[in-house]
């Protein structure tokens, strides 16, 4: 398995994918994963029911390899599934977490896909387990299902809504039984979930690149608060409790979603390029060219060219055949990692004053690393720039937590960064900024940025382990 | 990993191992499992507690291999430890029925490792699915687990005690929590356990070979319906209430259990030598050598020499380098997985008159192969001698369950079967004459040769699966 | 192992690298290696000599895989080592024909890497059959082994001398001994090496972003001809007789090599620039902008953006995760490929005039498909442009060789082709134009558009196969 | 992969297969492959031919592992075919060893299986070294191929003959080329080879076994110094220069054969049970039951019992189910390779006097620890039988070579052997008391017992290592 070194960002703990009503169910979620690989790349599952009969299957690895054995899919039979994307969010590799996670409840098999974090997890499920309830796993599907298993709500879906009222945080669900498919969006919309059709199918994506490749057209955003219930009559949408205002994360635009996916109604490399724009407005840099990280910087990196006037180049090569790399015991991890993913191009460099875009800095380290780079290869002048303002505080919405100490502009200002850089300038955009360049601005959540949480946060964000 | 593919016989399920008080639990429970491999083949795994942290590992494979990775071990730190060796009953190789499973409840982790067959575990289950229980498994163990998550109980040995008094059927377990190793054994006494004492450490397992392994001495049998309780304070005895008579299984004699072991207070080789000299006693043959089928009938057949004053000959060459072997379309399986396992050796076999001891016959189908394989060596006359009586009824108490219809004693007379096999002959023990050679014998299950159950059975002992 | 089954791309068939002079060598040729794993991605190798003791070790996979076992690395060491990945050209994937391949003849033990294609291979493998030579893999490096071996030159490097003044093709060379590197460019110089310096340690490596991975300064080229030795007495030149002139390949720089590389004195970035820049007056088009394929296309779209003055965009994201994809009976594997592949960013191209800039065409394919998915999308118009003149004859000089059957321009017309591609223009450069972007026009191999060999091509350029 | 890490015997390097005249040759190869696996096991290999095409697949481990892919087989198409199982003689698990080696050569594709060592392949490997050949590997086998490669002699046949003739040592080699099939065994016949027939194929194989899961019939053996021939028209058979006299390898029978296998005209089982009695007469003990060492003494063990009138008894329980073992840093890992794989039956040996009966001593750390084992166990007294002498000598003709201070017998007197075990007694068999259980002891090689070698040992048996 490869895995990801170098890697100095924040990362979407995962992709989910659902569909109803294609013979083919299994395949074309398998083709929706790919799509979303990059909303996790530590393990891939599905699962599929054919009316009567449900199978799951899901691996340790990127999709493809989880579903190299050409004995896998055609196990995966019928016409509805679910898939899931995971990025380990524990530094430990293991296939206990993996999902989809299917049980047998008294209302038969479910089997679910879970994109978010759910803040009152560690209450809940202290709640159960005194009730007596047992976990196998430290996953919030696992708490969302004991929490259906638990309602007397009658049939499925009474079921789900009653055990989705009682969770607070992000999440995006999809839930599969033996007839039905359920899709559901927590009421701030934290998360993205978009809903999609094929002929008579209908289906369900974190993103919508994953139905470009289905071949599926986007319909709609399912709604913030909204429960999309398909079965053989149709398709259903009832509504959770609204909550005050809508929290669509912005680093979905910022860095999580890819460039050619709409995203909260709106087409995520125009807000990209647009915070480009804004950042070249608000922070201009007296520079020859205008380079990005590869590929997080790039699309940014256009529109700050395109407004500062500078020419944009390519001045980092990444290198994309890159994996765990062997580390000798004299060499430095961090240094390897950057220089074996990437390589300034001498020749666009050199003798330059070169403005780097990148979207965001969490630890600092690996921006450090590549302006050393750039200044080994002959930049006379490194002016570093950020297309979202600085991260300060820790996500508890579905991210790969950090705490704030390994958050570098939570622990220095802007100056002391530049200085630990090694950078002739930096900039960042604001908070307001940012916000311009969305439609709806009141919809987003900045809590990274701004520590304003939509949501109460359990003093002890001590996740449990097993 | 290897697989067994010849093999017409029963198998058990599973083997468990359990100690407390050595530095060096989980290295301990690793020695164990070796040497109960042979209750098990398809999974191993391994959780050890240090105190405070409970750490297990599993896989599919072997003991050796699926703790090759010598990063492993070392993680499974501290002085208490659990393991288990399964056996898989269903056909489906699988990762997630692997043991020890480990949960998080009310009292804190647990992790249990479990031998036999809880028979009335389908109505446990789908009551506790009533009333909102979740199932990720098809395993016992999960359902033992859900009760004692759900005792009011008070601390973990009550809520063990109140969980194991709802329980029918037959069940070896050991449960681990932080601080506290339990064993557990059903009041029928189905399935053999031990105690053992290797300095201040106290051990338990399946069977006593396990003990030689880890340098340990014999203490004496878990008693049947005794649970022992080993903490720092020491070992504590508790009984669950009585049940008429015992129920050992006499397959651990007969077949089950390595010959070098010691289960239910008496030495299996002594047992099945006396088998196989009541067996020469009750069904002579006039013949020239006796011979085993290599391992299982060995022993049988030295008491059968013994008693008939024939010769004891090494006839069948056994190859122990067999794995999943390679199938062309064209061949016949089962032929090809027998003359691959075992070949006749020409100079012992050549103009003989052979009496062939195996301990005994589920489907007939190697034997059928062997008698035919002797045949073409030369033997004159075959007369097959079985060290059991005939298995006419599935067994429901902890072994791969087999249909009537897949036992040939159910379908056929001893004539018949005879006939099927080829052999000039056909001995069998009866009942009787099994229950002689050892010391009480109305404290051992006979049900799968009588049918006289000893617990009610499900008329639906249909397997849900996951 | 990954494999990019989209791909219609010619492709080099190797990367090579040595060191001489560093206690760590293996460790430097392990990251040369890796900035060279566009070259080839089937196999990777290193050899490395301590002065008394020659180890090796390769495999099948990427670099990080092949050394991912940490015990692997530690073998090899040394002062002196050489390396090697490998493409497949011949459909199957097997591990005798990786390198380096080491040998022990007359003068001791030598391993050898190789990037090209010897043209009188079969000859010279004929003859030496003939006179008792014998041939375990495919190999050209196996036939320049034996010409050493059989020499009568006296010391190791005459031997090298001999051997090689023999063979009439493509070839870059390393040769390892117990206490000598050898590094050898044919006289044509098809194929680019170069010479670099890190302290007391050099260095020969494809290309130079294998020297900014190791730490190391480009010196210079290997010249065409040349022979250099390095050992613990220092380096020295030879020169091997010259041929009329010489025959860089032209499309190291069009497509090959890293745009971060130093080719034949030039930078690829720039002369990829120029590329497009060239195109774009050639080939203009009425259009709203410019995108390319990614990453092939990149640095000629912006030269091409640049001159045409159109807006440079991001218009299609490349999946970066591929690997070899399920595909069901009833799928269109091209198809399915391109589509796992790329996708059209449609806010980019919806309504919009479209310039696709690419390196190459092969067999139009993909091409074919990728203007399908952008039409899908929304482009108004797709004109194709193409960096380089019609690929018209195979290449004989260390490429994955072609049919003229599997060129489309080989057997289509430039219009036919755009009808193939249904594409609503199609430009290429020409061959005249191409060569005005380089310095030195009539140092270069332009075969493969022309049809004019540099050297003699045999007849029958059948590939043995063992 | 399995290793048998606490094996302290002797071991074969090989076994070898061939066939000609089955449509389904490599089928009938892998089956007796399976039965040659305690030949060697840590590759295994098979080449195939169907009249134009020759394949080859070979791997590390065991065979049924290696030809496991379902889609390996098929590829081996054709009516002729050799096969190969190797043990690694060089600690050194290498697939670059691995046979059958295929080659190109003036007369075409030629592969080649070897079981024995080549006395005179130093000098041989030098001398075609001087004159310019190239080294690969390190096995006899490619030196054999150059000689081949190098014959004048006109057609394959007499280019074999050529290269045998130059050959000195223990050597049985099968051929395969395109269409003809050559076996051919030394002129002293060190190891077996035999011929067999089924329907119109011809067999080879190093042991008898082979022939019986192939369903072939035993013909004869292959004569010292013959070569058999096999191709459209038929077997022929030529013989090499002959030898002074025979030299059989007694081992063959004490040790490294099945014995189910006829060698060297006798039945293998016949003459070990001979050994085992002639080992009673010649050393008795007064004791109470006689066990062996589970395999490799079974079948000696019962003739010392017929002999003795003891009884004999099943005494240590082996366990089939060993691989790597874990070995934790504070653990010695040869007592824990014993206790892995042996464990004594209390109830068997508790009180008695027990004789051990093994075949062979060759560093004596095993039967040591099995000794203790024993002694643990309650055995009042230990009485070690060898049925064999001492080996004083390393072998040079196909045995993993020890040198000799690594043979205990070597260093010790048997007096100092026996108080190194903790032995109450201990007894080998004479030279002339071996030599009597078999029908021509004039014929066998006797020299690692008495260091009469039949051939003239090179100095510096140094083993070149590549």
């Amino acid at each position: 398995m490869t895995d990801y070194p170098m890697d100095d960002h924040w990362h979407e703990e995962c992709g989910i994918v659902g569909i109803y009503g294609d013979d083919r169910a299994a395949e074309q979620v398998y083709l929706g994963l790919y799509a979303l690989q990059h909303r996790g790349q530590e393990s891939a599952g599905i699962a599929a029911s054919d009316g009567s009969c449900m199978e799951h299957h899901k691996g340790l690895g990127l999709v493809w390899s989880v579903f190299a054995d050409p004995a896998v899919m055609p196990k995966l039979a019928g016409h509805a599934a679910i898939g899931h994307n995971r990025y380990s969010t524990r530094g430990k590799t293991t296939l206990i977490n993996a999902q989809p996670i299917l049980i047998e409840c008294r209302t038969g098999k479910i089997a679910v896909a879970h994109n978010g974090t759910i803040t009152n997890a560690s209450q809940l499920r202290r709640e159960m387990q005194e009730s007596g309830s047992i976990f196998q796993t430290t996953s919030d599907s696992e708490i969302v299902l004991h929490l259906i298993a638990r309602s007397r709500g009658g049939d499925i879906v009474s079921s789900v809504m009653d055990a989705l009222k009682q969770l607070i945080g992000a999440y995006c669900f999809v839930f599969l039984t033996r007839d039905t498919l359920i899709a559901a969006r927590d009421p701030s919309g934290f998360r993205p979930l978009s809903l999609g059709r094929h002929g008579d199918a209908l289906m369900i994506a974190s993103e919508t690149c994953a139905f470009d490749i289905m071949g599926a057209e986007y319909i709609r955003s399912v709604e913030p608060g909204e429960v999309i219930i398909i079965d053989r009559d149709g398709m259903q949408s009832m509504m959770l409790p609204g909550v005050e205002r809508k929290s669509f994360c912005i680093f979905e635009h910022i860095y999580f979603s890819r460039p050619d996916s709409l995203i909260f109604g709106e087409k995520v490399d125009k807000i990209r390029r647009r915070l480009g724009k804004k950042l070249a407005q608000d922070s201009p840099a007296d520079a020859d060219i205008v380079i990005s990280v590869p590929d997080s910087g790039n699309t940014a990196a256009l529109g700050f060219a395109r407004v500062s006037g500078l020419r944009y180049e390519i001045g980092l090569i990444r290198n994309h055949y890159v994996g765990r790399t062997f580390i000798a015991p004299h060499q430095d991890k961090r240094k390897l990692d950057v220089k074996v993913k990437l390589n300034p191009v001498s020749g666009v460099i050199d003798g330059k004053r070169v403005v780097l875009v990148d979207d965001s800095i969490v630890r600092g380290t690996t921006m450090r690393q590549i302006v050393r780079l750039l200044r080994e290869k002959g930049a006379r002048e490194v002016h570093v720039r950020i297309s979202s303002p600085p991260i300060m505080h820790p996500c508890y919405y579905g991210i790969d937590i950090s705490r704030h100490s390994e958050l570098i502009a939570s622990e220095k200002s802007i100056a002391q960064i530049r200085d630990y850089l090694d950078a002739d300038s930096l900039g960042y955009l604001t908070i307001p900024g940012m916000l311009g360049t969305v439609d709806n601005p009141g919809d987003y959540c900045t809590a990274c940025f701004s520590g304003e949480y939509c949501t109460p946060i359990p003093r002890e964000f001590d996740k449990y382990c097993i």
